[in-house]
Parts: C-alpha cells; structure tokens; sequence
C-alpha cells in the first residue's frame, strides 16, 4: 500500500467511496499489522473488504526496472496481479508511478494493436472537462502513439465525461499547419484521412487546454507531464499571490470574511483533489494512479475513476476500436518495444 | 508595423516608454499616412522619435517562408534592418512571430558557435522572476541547442534580473536520472561535466517553474511553448473562477467591495503585460517580441526590455561566452543548419 499517507489516507478513501458506492467490494493488499488499527476506527466499511496481507513494498524512489525486477512479492505487484487474474476489475494506487506503470504494462501487457500505453488526466476548463494524454508513460513518442492516444482518449472522454462523440485536439504548438514537429504533423495527417471515425478538430496550443476547445487532447508524455505540472504550479503561484493580496489591509481582510463563502467555492474549484486520478490506458486491465500525497478524499476520487471505467468494461472497447482502425493507420508503426522499456 | 492594435498601441507604448528612459530614441517603420494622425496627439514623443516610411507590412497569418521571399520592403524587415546597419540597437516588434524569427535569423544570424536562437521570457514566480527559454523558437531541439540555451538563458538572467550568477535547471517529467529523452540527459551531462562556469542545478518539473527553484529553466521550443500558454490559459480559467466566485451572494459582492485594493494588486500580479516581450536570443543583434494583442502599457514592458538589452550589449556577452566554451561541448553539435528553415 502506497503513496505518503499510507494506510490511513487509503482506508480514509474507502470509507468515502463505500458511500458512494456501496456495493462495490474492495481487496486490501498491504501489511496487516498496519492496517488492522486503521480499519478498527472504520466499522462501517468491514463488510466490503478484504485484506491480503503482504509485507513487501515499493519505494517512492525505487526506480522502475529495479521495482519490476525485485518487486514480485510487494503489494502493488499483488494489486495489479488481482487485476490480472480477474479478482479485481480495476487497480487503484497512491505509489510510485514509474514502477506502477512497469509493473502494470509486464502483467497486464497492452491491448493488441495499441503500441504504448498512456495516462490519461481529466483537466478543469472554462467549458467543464477535458481529457488530456499522455501526461507521463511515454517520453518519446511517434506518430502512431499519438494516434493511438487519440483512440484510447476519445473512449475514455465517452466513460468519464460521458459524450457521445468528443472532439479530438493533437497539441502544437500553432494552429498553422507548418507548425510543429514530423511526429505530430503525421499524426495530424493520420487522423483527418486516414477514415478513423473521429471528431477530430486539429491543432489545438497549450492555453486551449483550460479553454475546453476540445473534450480530448493528445500529446506525448514529455510535454503532457511538463503541461500538467506548469498547470498545477500556475494555480499554487495565483493562491500565493490571492492569499498575499487578501492580508494586505484591514479591508481586505475584511472583504475576505464578507466573500469567506465565495473563497470556499473558489479553493473547491481549485482543489486538486476533486480531479484526482491518472488512468493507464491501453492495457488488458485498468489501473488508477491518485496523486502520492492526496488524502482520504482525493483517494475517494480515484475510486470514483475506478468505478466509472469498471462499469465500462474499457479494455473491451479498446479491443473493439482497434479491430476497426483503417488500413492507414496499422501502417503508421512497427511492433511495440518491449516492456522492460516501460516507463522509463 | 505590427500587432492587433497597430499602430495606436506602439504609439501608446514609445509615450510610457519615453517617461521611463527620456533618453532613448525610437526609429517608426510604418506607413506615414496612418502614424500621423496618432502622433499628432502625442506631442511629447515628438523629440525622440524619426518615422520611416514604408506601407507594407507582414500579416498576422503570412508563412515564416513566404515572408522571408516576398517581405523585404515591409516595416519588419526594415526594422531589423536598422539593427543590422546598426542604426538601432534593439528591434521591438508586436507582429508574426514565426515570420520575425526568420528574418531575424536571416539578417542578423547567429553568433557563431551558437547552432540555433532561442526565444526567452520572463515568468512570474513565487520567489520572484525566472528566465524560461526556448518558448518557440525551435520545434526539434538537439543536447548541443540545449546547452546554448543554457548558456544564452545564463546570460540573459545576468541582464534583466541582475543575478551575478544564475541558476541553470533543465525541464525535465521526473528528477531522477533515469527520466528524460536523450536530447535532455545528454545536455545534462554536457552541463555537469564539460566544464562550463555555470551554477548548474539539475533537472527541475514543470511545477518548479512558477516555485523559482531555479533562475534559468532550459527546455525545448516545443515544449517551453506550450508550458507558457498552458500557464497563461490556467490563470485566465483561474481569473474566471475568482469572477464568478465574487458574483455569487450579496456578501460575496460586498466583500468584493471591501477586498477591491487587494483584487487590483491581484490583477497586477497576474496582468501579463507587466513581463510583456519575448527576446530573441543567440543573433548578431537583439529584437524583442512583445505580444500581438498587447496595449500601449504592455509594449512598453517590451521596450523596457530593449532598454536594458541595448545597455548590456548583449551580442558581445554571447561572442565572449562561446569564446571560453570547452572542448566538451563544442564537440557536441554540428553545424547550423541553413537560415531558411527559421521557426518553421
């Protein structure tokens, strides 16, 4: 069991989700010493659970291939092994993403036809949400990863934003069509003509993300990590400054108490908790990364996730998807790289 | 002449500017015609500034290329021009960026030793300032263009933030080692170990960016560009959510009223037009990009910037930075590649 606030803020998430979803059931993989006094405060949830007891562990700082290599008897191989042999339908997890993604990629492997899995993380916009990938699996990625994200992103904005037909946007850096690198202008290229039955809008530039331009934006996980991460420390930077400005004066202080009700609302607007949750796309089996420091109700979140693509059956619509991807598109790239590769 | 608002807001800009540095002179490249009119109601500037007639202009949507073939009687070309006969010091420019950066580089080229320009800005932090660069000069970025960036952003830092000696941080998904693509771990490699006189931090996230963990974030034009509009499209989201916030009860309204000196110092902190200029970097000569949409106070931020670049002289700073660059790094790169494929 991972993440900063392990157990606690995990068991916490339960508690929260049990709520939601009471008749979804939950399997434990953590130390049971450490657990049991946790799950003595929770009643309420004993009938839902079940523990595996497993005392092994990934650090947050162990390195992916050392986690996947050293790692068979830690509860996140035994988390994601649930998934696999189908006592889980979903994997959620507060540890290390690295050695989640290596782990999850050498069990559960891709679905066929897609070559990389992606995360996937649903973005607060002007408009309401968009769905942005890869913010992290990948560091290189060519034409027919972006492609594919494309594929697993638009299914995942029907599950989890619930459209019918989302609009697609591949992220450049300007609309114009000279614009950007070879990658992504064939990929560009790939998703207007190639006949995959898609909205797709085109070129979308980094400030249409919080705009909500489109429902889907692709991009690799080097730049989609960097935009994610520039996104959350922008919003910390305007609560410093919103803060600062507010303990000015005697008056600002004061207008603060008077508006108290409207900075409620604004801190839930920017609480990071109320989105929380990457999803692994792409592989025989879901899993869900809730952010390492989060607390019970972030994790809660997550769970939501969780539910959502459950309910779903998501892996089955992959399958689906890519048995009818056009000839133009199976032509764009070559075999997957190994999995030992994953996550680097 | 260029820009949404030309040519009132670069009229508008050179009257701010004239009241900050009394002693700068201004060269117009525009169509007579249209300046008169707005000159006649700015007599104070009438000292300091000599207009250059020429009435043809780069549109906003021109292809870098097609501007280069077909652009030389326009105001941009003329204006970068006057740099290069060293009639001006600084070219100052609110239109086509693409279409700037390529008669830029055709004019005044690189200094040599330098491979590729960059274009760097200014980005408000917790701490204070950091230098951000490329943010769209160059779509593919090599470790040897990295490592100029470094060493351009470097100096660049010692200039407008008047730093004796800046931190150096490459933008990377993950601090540990293993992370990054290869254009980044070489670059790093290059920075840590050849030998340059540079305080070198090390790898820094996106979210690092707005901490100020470093005074100088090196990254791709690709990746810099869509960092800095996925911040500036997550304050205005952010702007919008105070808005609506303070418009919700009477006591929100009222607070509003009570906390509105504290929301005007607010509204400084996040007006972009307060580090208005992209400065390109790395040529025989400065020219300063401020933001096409931008008003008279904003482009008097980039000419402020052109103040203080033209006090430095910056150009001889970078010929003597590359004159002391080991061997290391040297041995990096190959040669430029041809002007022509400039900001494509």
């Amino acid at each position: 069991m991972g993440g900063d606030h392990a157990p606690q803020a995990i068991i916490d998430g339960v508690g929260h989700a049990h709520i939601r979803h009471p008749k979804v059931r939950f399997i434990l993989h953590g130390d049971h010493a450490r657990l049991q006094p946790v799950l003595l405060s929770k009643p309420a949830i004993k009938s839902v659970i079940q523990v595996e007891h497993c005392d092994d562990t990934v650090a947050m700082d162990d390195k992916p291939s050392q986690a996947l290599r050293r790692g068979r008897n830690t509860s996140m191989w035994r988390s994601i092994d649930s998934v696999r042999k189908k006592e889980a339908q979903v994997a959620v997890s507060a540890g290390n993403t690295g050695a989640l993604m290596a782990m999850a990629m050498f069990q559960l492997r891709t679905v066929e036809g897609i070559s990389r899995p992606a995360i996937a993380a649903v973005w607060p916009t002007i408009r309401g949400q968009t769905v942005v990938l890869d913010v992290g699996a990948n560091v290189d990625t060519d034409a027919r990863q972006l492609v594919d994200f494309a594929i697993l992103g638009e299914a995942y904005a029907r599950v989890i934003l619930g459209l019918d037909r989302p609009s697609v946007g591949l992220l450049n850096i300007g609309a114009e069509e000279v614009k950007g690198n070879d990658a992504v202008k064939a990929a560009a290229q790939a998703l207007k003509d190639s006949g995959i039955p898609m909205r797709f809008h085109g070129f979308v530039e980094g400030d249409d993300i919080s705009k909500g331009t489109v429902d889907v934006v692709v991009t690799s996980g080097f730049t989609g990590n960097i935009a994610l991460k520039t996104a959350e420390g922008t919003a910390r930077l305007i609560g410093h400054y919103i803060r600062s400005a507010m303990a000015r004066s005697v008056f600002s202080r004061l207008g603060y108490l008077f508006a108290s009700g409207a900075f409620g609302v604004l801190r839930a607007k920017m609480d990071p908790r109320a989105v929380n949750g990457g999803v692994f796309l792409g592989l025989n089996g879901v899993v869900v990364k809730s952010h390492g420091g989060t607390d019970g109700l972030g994790f809660a979140s997550a769970i939501d996730l969780a539910v959502d693509m459950a309910e779903s059956d998501f892996p089955a619509r992959i399958v689906d998807a890519v048995a009818h991807l056009p000839q133009a598109v199976t032509a764009l790239g070559g075999p997957p790289p190994p999995a030992e590769d994953a996550a680097q």
